[in-house]
């Protein structure tokens, strides 16, 4: 399979928006998508984004059966770790089931791990679910330490109520 | 105990650089702590700064043993959810053990969220260690979720020789 990996812009975000649902399918986890093409348009494509993103993208030729050669994607932003210093988050890293088993989703990572080598990032982070072990170990057979597994990170989130009471200092305890 | 919080300036990066140390010792990671005081005050205190930090500072007359003002320390940068859009995460909170049980690290916490929800943030997250049964505590009875239990996410990262491998393409599978 040809295709190639190239920066997305601003127009690949109706492509973008229609893979980050496609994956919340497979994540069983649709109810939870809140995010529109023009949130991604203003939040990626202004002068400080909050995150950059690859595109995959095969020939005309090898369309998709719904007509798209927009076919993958990797989405990731900048962290920071007080013990190593600049790190990469990698949010999303998606191939459409039809175009698996060409190494474009190996290609994204690959591609991933070079922009963060070169912008010095001392780590390349990710979160993974539990049950999706295809996942697991696809990021472990390249080399990836499950942090969870190994030394016991726990991912922890405010959000709506929990989010507001803290903000407003309602909170008794 | 008097105390004030404010937003860290470029000078802080010492007491910060103390303190994060102070904070590994207490995980019991010390060894992992690469980051040096100079890197901090590139990194926090650019034009587009990798992260943001809260100190908080008590009055002369409450110094430390050791004779620091700066007792607390909040960092915390933005992320992004593919779902949700704009989102922040709390790298550390930590409060000197002499000025726990006084509501700093509340404090602290609060005003992070008060920026997540002034910036429009949809989440603030944060990782904590399976042991640190105080930490999990503290949160979990301010709202926090724990995503690793009830979702099942875990933390993935590449780093060193695997980040680098994967940037240079050259692993097999």
């Amino acid at each position: 399979m040809n295709f190639k990996i190239r920066a997305a812009n601003k127009e690949d975000c109706k492509d973008i928006s229609r893979m980050i649902m496609e994956l919340a399918e497979f994540e069983k986890m649709t109810d939870q998508v809140k995010i529109t093409c023009e949130e991604l348009e203003r939040d990626g494509f202004c002068q400080n984004p909050f995150f950059e993103c690859l595109i995959a993208e095969v020939p005309e030729e090898n369309k998709s059966r719904e007509g798209f050669t927009t076919v993958g994607y990797a989405l990731y932003f900048y962290i920071y770790s007080t013990w190593k210093g600049r790190s990469m988050h990698l949010e999303d890293l998606y191939v459409m089931p039809e175009y698996r088993g060409f190494g474009i989703g190996k290609s994204l990572l690959s591609t991933v791990a070079k922009v963060a080598n070169e912008s010095q990032c001392a780590r390349l982070q990710l979160t993974v679910l539990e049950w999706n072990v295809p996942s697991r170990d696809f990021y472990a057979a390249k080399g990836a330490r499950d942090l969870t597994v190994t030394e016991g990170w726990h991912l922890i989130r405010f959000d709506g109520k929990s989010l507001n009471d803290l903000a407003c200092g309602t909170l008794k305890n």
